[in-house]
């Protein structure tokens, strides 16, 4: 696709358009898998279970012996071929993270210990490879008050950066009374949830049935920006002052609604009792990462409206290919400062990473 | 809300952010309503249905007598207290449009008789104002065939311009291949389907039950955009390749995901058997409006993405007020040529409304 010339304000024509690189390259929504949770859900792909999750599902743990380009390979690697990838593009850190959908789709018990050994597996991934790797935790909200003793394990004794959460959990979105401990011990350790997309919930799935609209093409940014709208409206922020979510996608295009839902949310309008407009809410609790939106003019939309704190360069691996990941954002418009908070200054404030000396 | 200082492509500093006024102001998605849809839509709200419209459907026809700002008599008013409104804020022009649901929540033959109706009003106060007012025609997808007599009937005998559709019809996309003849009709008489929004179809109705979020502050843009996304990657549009859709709102978002939908849609992955990529049917096959999304940053990105020619102005009247529509639209960093473009230009050619000597 050609992206037309833009002419932002990043300091200037001359300086603009200088292609220049990071320091630092922290690339924040990398997934992989294990063994273990790959096993389970290709079980569930053989299934007669129509959730909408499991075409995707089943395109990767149950793939047939003749796709060209096989992603479960890649997402068991923890080690030398994704440190080969990561090399050839000059990318210092991945923050691992489960991929979805995962645990979510397995019952309590099944989660909270499949949940449990990759928390496990990516702490050994870091400590094999420090400098390279971090790691978000995974959680299995089907049973809260469990979920919230492995967070505490997984942030004080294994030392990782926050949690990924992949959306609902049996339809069920985490503004309900019942997830938040889940959101209370997230902001008491200090550490953000990122909410990461899988297939629109049940009860909105039908339209995306048709098409392959289930995925990232559609599916995905509808179900995860609901989600964000449902925590913004319900007023459940209101008691979670401190905590910090992460939006994938540029923000699942909820940056580029902020006008209206700032209008047609307000507080008190229609009887509306959360006590902030959606853009003060995301202003305070929400953070952004590029993955999968390569796109310069979206990222300076971005930038001028919710700020360039807020905003982190992911690559999405192994979904997206990190060459053009990489060259995108080194050639985006971006000041030097700018390009320094993205590429990894953000990451190491939001996310708790340790930072480097030049 | 703060909006924050953009530094935009228009031109230069200096003429970027001088005010200025286009020399006609063509409002281009202005809703209006006549007694007897009113009425039947009224008795609608008192029936137990649990369509997500009819929450909305009954704040605005079936409204508390104590309701400090009743919507329906702006609506039902297409003469002098409209006029006056849009002679204070310097309105040149409304193309009018049955407000959303339309007759779309009817049976068949109601659909087919209250559109008509409606038309010939809509056409008479066009006859009675025509330097003032211009209208979209009432469609009634329901029944496709009859559709197509009335909208040959609206552009050929009433002189209409396009045509309003609400969205989906019982649950159904226009993507389905019942409403064709609906898509060759308006491609054959040369006039814009204008896909409004109404509450997400029952199918993905859901989670937008919640915190009010079934009508504009959420869910009327993830179901449109859920419908222009239908339409894309259905491959209905090869058919169909002078069609014009119109989508309000910014484009409903759809212009912020366009480089995810190219990646993640292209044409052969996972066996895509659409022709082109959603950037070049929205470039070829789509035009949007500013309605209901007062935010320079939004045009700005809108119009480095998809091309100030595809842009038209809209108030949203009734819905939003006309004094702040018509004053961020002046005071909106553009050139001149961009602004003369966006608040009438571009109306009159997408439209074919007939323009004005200086």
């Amino acid at each position: 696709m050609t992206v037309k010339s833009t002419g932002t304000s990043a300091g200037g024509d001359g300086a603009a358009r200088k292609a220049g690189r990071a320091s630092r390259m922290i690339a924040t929504e990398e997934a992989c898998s294990i063994p273990e949770v790959a096993e389970r859900l290709g079980q569930l792909s053989r299934s007669t279970w129509d959730s909408l999750d499991i075409k995707l599902v089943g395109s990767i743990y149950n793939a047939p012996p003749d796709d060209p380009n096989p992603l479960l390979p890649q997402l068991l690697d923890i080690g030398a071929g994704r440190l080969e990838t990561m090399d050839e593009s000059g990318v210092d850190m991945h923050l691992l993270s489960l991929t979805a959908p995962g645990v979510q789709m397995f019952d309590a018990d099944t989660a909270a210990a499949l949940a449990t050994l990759a928390n496990d597996r990516l702490a050994e991934a870091v400590t094999a490879h420090p400098t390279r790797f971090a790691a978000l935790a995974t959680c299995a909200p089907q049973d809260p008050r469990r979920a919230v003793r492995e967070m505490e394990r997984a942030v004080g004794t294994l030392g990782m950066h926050g949690f990924m959460i992949n959306s609902h959990t049996g339809n069920e979105y985490l503004d309900q009374q019942k997830y938040w401990p889940i959101l209370e011990a997230a902001e008491a350790l200090n550490a953000p949830i990122y909410i990461h997309p899988r297939a629109p919930s049940d009860g909105m799935a039908a339209p995306f049935r048709d098409y392959r609209l289930d995925a990232a093409v559609w599916g995905y940014g509808i179900e995860v920006g609901t989600h964000a709208v449902r925590l913004m409206m319900s007023g459940v922020l209101d008691r979670f002052e401190n905590l910090k979510i992460v939006l994938g996608h540029m923000g699942e295009a909820v940056p580029f609604w902020l006008w209206r839902l700032d209008y047609m949310g307000r507080p008190g309008r229609q009887g509306r009792t959360q006590k902030l407009r959606a853009s003060e809410y995301f202003a305070r609790n929400f953070a952004i990462t590029t993955s999968g939106v390569e796109d310069p003019l979206a990222l300076r939309y971005c930038i001028d409206r919710i700020g360039v704190d807020s905003i982190m360069w992911a690559i999405d691996h192994p979904y997206q290919p990190t060459p053009p990941a990489a060259e995108w954002i080194h050639a985006a418009p971006l000041t030097d400062e700018e390009r320094e908070k993205i590429c990894h200054g953000n990451a190491e404030r939001i996310f708790g990473i340790e930072a480097v000396s030049a």
